[in-house]
C-alpha cells in the first residue's frame, strides 16, 4: 500500500452516531428505548434511529437488524460539506477503500463517505443531516437515568501507537494514555470536541468496537439505571461499575446490550480544548488508572468486544495484539498493581488478607 | 444457665455508640476525623470521642487505645433512667454477667449497665448523657461526604434464629431476613427506631462485630468518600461497594479502618415503624439480595469481622457456625445464585461467557 | 364545654393520610398521578386513593369529588386496635363530637373514629388497614421526582399555644417553634414518629389546612419536579421554593394543586426520637428561619390555606387570629427581619440598595 | 471613527479570566477562597490569583486591590501566539485603543494585547500562560460546593444588536437570544467553546459587567453553597436563585461578592459546537425564559452591574439604553409575562389571587 499522507485532514466536529447490527430488533428496542430511554426519531422493520435528549441531529445510534451482532460504522460529523470531500481524499491517499454516496447511507444523513480505515474500522464522515427537535427542555420526557448526549466511541486495535499516529494525522489530539516504563502503550484517548475523547484506542485483538458511551447530567442518573435494571431483573446486563475512572476523571457504568454490545454511561470529565492541554499519562500498574477507587476490572471488559463490518457487510478479520496485554500485566497470574507505589511491603496485617477481589483472580 | 425471661424488657430508643479498640490512636484519628469528617467532642491520650453532624448526644463512637483491635461495647440508649434498671434485670434474669456504674463507663455518659449478653456480645444501656451541639445547620463544617447520623450496628453470630429470639425478647422487631427453602436463616435485620435496623445478625463464627454504619444525606456523599480515598491513595480501604442493597433498599459502601474494623456508609432505607410493617424475606440464592445490581460480594466481607471483648477486656472466644454458610451457598465452589429464578438455561451466548466476576470465584 | 383531660391518650404512630375534596376529579388526577407520580391504589368515579412509593398501607391521600375545595379529614394511624377506642374516649372527655365506624369511612381502612377536635379540625384515628405492595424496589416505576413517603401535615390555627397544649396532651412532642421576645408563638412543629413533625401548627385564621407534605429521597428529585412543571407550562403551580428551611433543616418546595390546595415536597430533616431531643426555637425576626438562604416568603404562603369540613361535610367557620401576624412582623410595612442580629447598620453601600426582594414588599 | 473590518479575527478559544478590582483584598479573599473555595495560585499584597479545580492555566480570576469596585479586564485565550497579533490588528482596524505587552499585564500571562473595544469594554487576548496543576483528581481539596471551571462572562451594553454584530465579526456565534415581536433584542448569548456561551450581552446602561460564572459538576454543589452562606450568616450575598434557567437550560445561582460584583454559579448547559447549532429565541414575555420555574427575577439583577475601567484605570462613562427595558416590559407597572401564551383569562379562582411574587411588583 503506497501512501500520500500530505493531504489536508477533514475538520471533524465530533463523534456523531454508530450503526449497530442487532439480531433481534424488538429485543434491542426494549433495551435501548424502554430501559435506557433513548428517543426514537424514526423506525421501520429493519432499523431504529435513536437519539439522546439534547441532540438536534437525526440520530446518535442506528440499530439495524442483521444475522450477526456487529458494528456497521463509526460516524463523525465534519464542519462543512467540503470536509466530506477532504475525508474522501484523506483515505484515498492512504490507499483505503472509500465509498461516497450523495444521498447518504442511512436515513436522516445526506452526502457521506464511508471508508475502511488503516486499522480496519468502518468510518463515516458527513455534514448534511436532518435537524430534529432538541428535547433538552422536555423534562416531562426525562427518566431518572436520562441520557442527554453521545459522548464517545472506544475501539480495540492491536497496535495503539500506530493508531495514535493515524488519528493525529486525522486531526485528533491525545488527552490521556496508559503506558508502562518499558514504553508499551496500552490505551490512548483522543478528542476533537473539547472533552477527554471522541474515541479511544484500547489495545487488543482488532478491529473491534469496545463500547459506545452516552452522557448523563449527574451521577445519580447513572445509579438509577442500575436500580432500574435490578427492578427489571436485568442486573446481569451490568458488566462493570458504577465507578469513578482514573483516566478522564469521569463517573462511569458499563452495560451489555442483548447482543453483548457494550454501552458506557458516563458523566463529568473535563474541558480539553486548549492546544497545550496537558496530556495525562497513567502507569499501567497504577491500580487507580481504570477505577479511581481501586475496584478491579472484570476480565470480560478486557476480553470481549464487538466485531466490525467492512463496506460489503462482512466481518473484518481480526489481527492479534503482540504487545503486552493490560489484563495480563495487571490482574493475570504474574500481573501486579499498586495503590501506593513502592509501599506494598508496609501493609498492615488485615490488608495482607487481601480483601480486594482483584487480588484473587 | 437458668433463665427467667418473663421480666420486662427495657424500652430501647436506638443504637447510640460503639467503643472500638484501636492500636494506633493517631492513625485512627487521621482516618475517622481527617478522612471521614467525624466531629471530635472530646479527646485525650487514651481515647477520642466522635459524633456525627446531626447528633446531640456526646458521641457515637469512642476510639480507645489498646494492644489489640477489638470492640469494647455496643451501646444503646433507653427511653428513661428506669430503663437502665430494667436492662440490668433483663440480663440478670438470663444469668448473664452484668456490671452497673452510676458514673458511667466512658466520658459523657452517666448511669449505665454493661452486660455479656447471651450471644457473647458486650452490650451497654444508658439514658443519662451529656448534650452537645447538634451541628446540623453548621454547613460550614460539612465535607462532601458528611456523616450525619449513626445508623446501625451489625453483629456476627453462629445461630441467627437464636439471636432473633433473644433480640425479640429484648424488644427488637425483625424487618428483613435472608433465608433458604430448607429453613436456614443466614441473616436478620432488626430495629427499635423506625428504620430497617439498629442492629443486624449475620451468620458466622461469633461473637464478632461485622460493621458499624453511619448515614449520609445523599448518594453522592458516599461516592465522594470513595473519590477522596482515591485522591489520598487510600483506595484499598474500600472493601465493597458503593452499591444498592437488596435488603434495606439502601445505598451503601463498606470501608475498613486502619485496624481492619469495618465501617458502612449508608443512606435511604425506609420507614418501618408500624407494628405490622411487612417483613421482607430474601432467598439466599437471589443474586440481588446483598447487591441489587448483582455485583458479587467480596469473600472478605463474609469472612472478616472484629473480635469483641468481655467486661474484663479479654477477647471473647469464638463459637463456630454449624448452619450453612452464605458464602458457600452462593459463591463457593458448589454455590449458585440466580438473577431470574429458573431461567438460567435461557442465557444468550454472550452471557454464557459469564462476564460477572462472581461467576469466576 | 366541660373537659376531663385525665384520660389516656391513644398511642399515635404517624400521620397516615389526608382526605381532600377536589372540584374536578380528572384534573386532580392529572396533577397528582401524571405530574407528581403518586400511585393509584384504587379509584372510582367519586374518589381516587393514592399512595407514595414506600408506603404499604392502602393510601396516603384520598381525592374526593365535591362541590367546593376543602379538607375532609387529617388521619393518623395508631399502634393497636384498642387505641382507636382510646382516641374516642380522649375526645369525648373533651366534649368533642365523635363518630366511630367499625367499617371505616373510606375504602381500605377499617374501624375508625372521626372527631371534630378542640381546634375545629376533622381528625381521624385508625389501626385496621389493607396492606398493599410497598413499591420501594420497583425502580421501573420511579420518576425523576419520585415521592416516597407521606411526611407531615400543616394546620392553620389562631392560637398556637393552645394548640401546642392540646397536641401535647394527645402525645405529640414539640421539636421546633417560632416565637418572639414578647412571648408570641407564631408556629410550632410537633411529632409522633421521630422526624421533625407529623403536623405543625401555623398561626392564622383557622381551622384551615396549610399543606400536606411528601418526601423524596434526594434534593435533585425536588428540583426535577420544578423542571417538569416548567416543561408542562405549569410553572405557576410552584408557589414557594425550592429552598432550604431553617426550621427542620429540610429541603423544600411548595406547590398548589388545581384547586389551590398546597402540597409540600420535602427531604432530609433529622432524627428527633429521643425524649430529651433539643427543641429549637427561632426568633420570628430571623430572616433565615423560614428559608435558610434568606429568600423571602411569598405573602400567599402566609395568607392562603384550605378550609376544612365538619363531620357533616360543612365548612367549619373561621376564627380570626388575634396574636401578632408573622407576615406583618417580618415583611409587612412595619416588619423587619435580620440576617445578622444587631448588625443592620454596618451594611456596605451596595447592600443598602436592598436587592433582596423581601425588602421591597 | 473609520473602520476597516475586513481583517481576520483572532481564533479565540474561550473566556479565560477576569480582573476584578476590590476595595478590601482580605475581605474578598475570605469570600472567594474561604467561602467559595477557589484555589490560590499566587498572591501578594496587591493581588490574588485564583483558579478553579479543573483549570491548568495560571488563573481564572485576579482580585486586584483598588480604590473603587470595578472590572479591569475581560480576558480571552487565543489558539496560537500569532492570534494575539491578529487581535491587535482586529481592534486597530476598528480604530480602538490597543496596548500590547510582550511580558503581559499580570502574573502568569505572557504576550498580551489589551483593548478598549467598540462597546467600551476592556478586553484582553493572550496565548502564553504558565501551566499549573489541574487539581481535578485532588478530591481531598473539594468542598461540597466545588467550583471546577470558569464558564462565562456576562456584559451589560445598551445596544444588543450592535454588540451581536461586533462579536460575530470577532468570531463568536449566537446560541440563544431574548427578543420580542416588535424586533427588540433584550439579550444575546454567544460562544467560542461549544457551550451556550463564553459571554452574553445583556441590554442596559453600559458598558458594565453583569456577572462572571463558574461551573460546578452537579446541582447539589450549588445548593450547598447556599447552605454554607446561611450557616455563615451571609445569606444576603444570595441575590437570585438557585433555579433553572430557560435560556441555556442550566441550573444557576447568583451571588454578590463583598463589593457587590455578581458571581453566577452554573451547571449543565448543552453542547453547541456544530456550525448549524439551532439558535433558541425566547419571547421577552415568556415568564419561563429567565427562570424555567417562573420564579420572578429580582429587580436588582436587572439594575445593578459593575463599572468597567479603561486602559488607564479610569471608569468608562455609561451610555444609556434607549431600547425597551426587559425589567419594564415584564415586571414593571405596565409589564406582563405569560406562563401559557394567550391563556391568562382561563385562570382558576385561586390563581387569580396571584400568589406568585412577580405579580406584586
Amino acid at each position: 500500500m503506497s501512501e500520500n499522507t500530505a493531504v489536508t485532514a477533514p475538520d471533524i466536529l465530533r463523534c456523531a452516531y454508530m450503526e449497530i447490527v442487532v439480531t433481534d430488533l424488538q429485543r434491542s428496542r426494549d433495551f435501548y428505548v424502554d430501559v435506557l430511554g433513548l428517543v426514537v426519531t424514526e423506525e421501520d422493520e429493519n432499523a431504529i434511529y435513536l437519539r439522546s435528549l439534547e441532540e438536534f441531529i437525526h440520530h446518535n445510534i442506528v440499530l439495524k437488524k442483521g444475522p450477526e451482532a456487529a458494528v456497521g460504522v463509526f460516524s463523525y460529523r465534519v464542519r462543512t460539506p467540503e470536509d466530506v470531500g477532504l475525508a474522501e481524499e484523506f483515505y484515498k491517499a492512504r490507499g483505503c477503500r472509500v465509498e461516497r454516496r450523495k444521498e447518504g447511507f442511512v436515513k436522516g444523513i445526506g452526502d457521506s463517505v464511508r471508508v475502511e480505515d488503516p486499522l480496519g474500522f468502518p468510518y463515516e464522515f458527513f455534514y448534511e443531516v436532518d435537524h430534529v427537535e432538541r428535547l433538552a427542555w422536555h423534562y416531562e420526557l426525562y427518566t431518572p437515568g436520562a441520557l442527554v448526549r453521545l459522548d464517545h466511541f472506544n475501539q480495540v486495535t492491536p497496535d495503539v501507537p500506530k493508531a495514535e499516529k493515524y488519528m493525529e494525522d486525522l486531526g485528533f489530539r491525545v488527552t490521556e494514555a496508559i503506558r508502562d516504563a518499558e514504553g508499551t502503550t496500552y490505551a490512548a484517548w483522543m478528542r476533537r470536541k473539547p472533552t477527554v475523547h471522541d474515541t479511544a484506542m484500547t489495545g487488543g485483538d482488532g478491529p473491534r468496537m469496545h463500547h459506545i458511551a452516552f452522557a448523563t447530567h449527574e451521577k445519580h442518573n447513572i445509579l438509577s439505571i442500575c436500580d432500574k435494571l435490578g427492578a427489571l431483573r436485568m442486573s446481569d446486563h451490568i458488566e462493570r461499575g458504577p465507578g469513578r475512572h482514573g483516566v478522564s476523571n469521569a463517573f462511569y457504568l458499563y452495560l451489555r446490550d442483548p447482543d453483548g454490545h457494550r454501552i458506557e454511561i458516563y458523566t463529568q470529565d473535563y474541558y480539553t480544548g486548549d492546544p497545550d492541554n496537558p496530556v495525562v499519562v497513567w502507569d499501567v500498574h497504577d491500580n487507580q488508572r481504570r477505577d479511581w477507587w481501586g475496584t478491579p476490572v472484570v476480565p470480560s471488559w478486557y476480553t470481549d468486544a464487538s466485531r466490525v463490518l467492512d463496506l460489503d457487510g462482512n466481518l473484518v478479520p481480526l489481527v492479534t495484539r503482540t504487545d503486552a496485554s493490560e489484563l495480563e500485566e495487571t490482574i493475570g497470574a504474574d500481573g501486579f498493581s499498586y495503590t501506593r507505589k513502592e509501599e506494598e511491603e508496609s501493609m498492615p496485617e488485615w490488608k495482607k488478607g487481601e480483601f480486594k477481589l482483584g487480588h484473587q483472580l
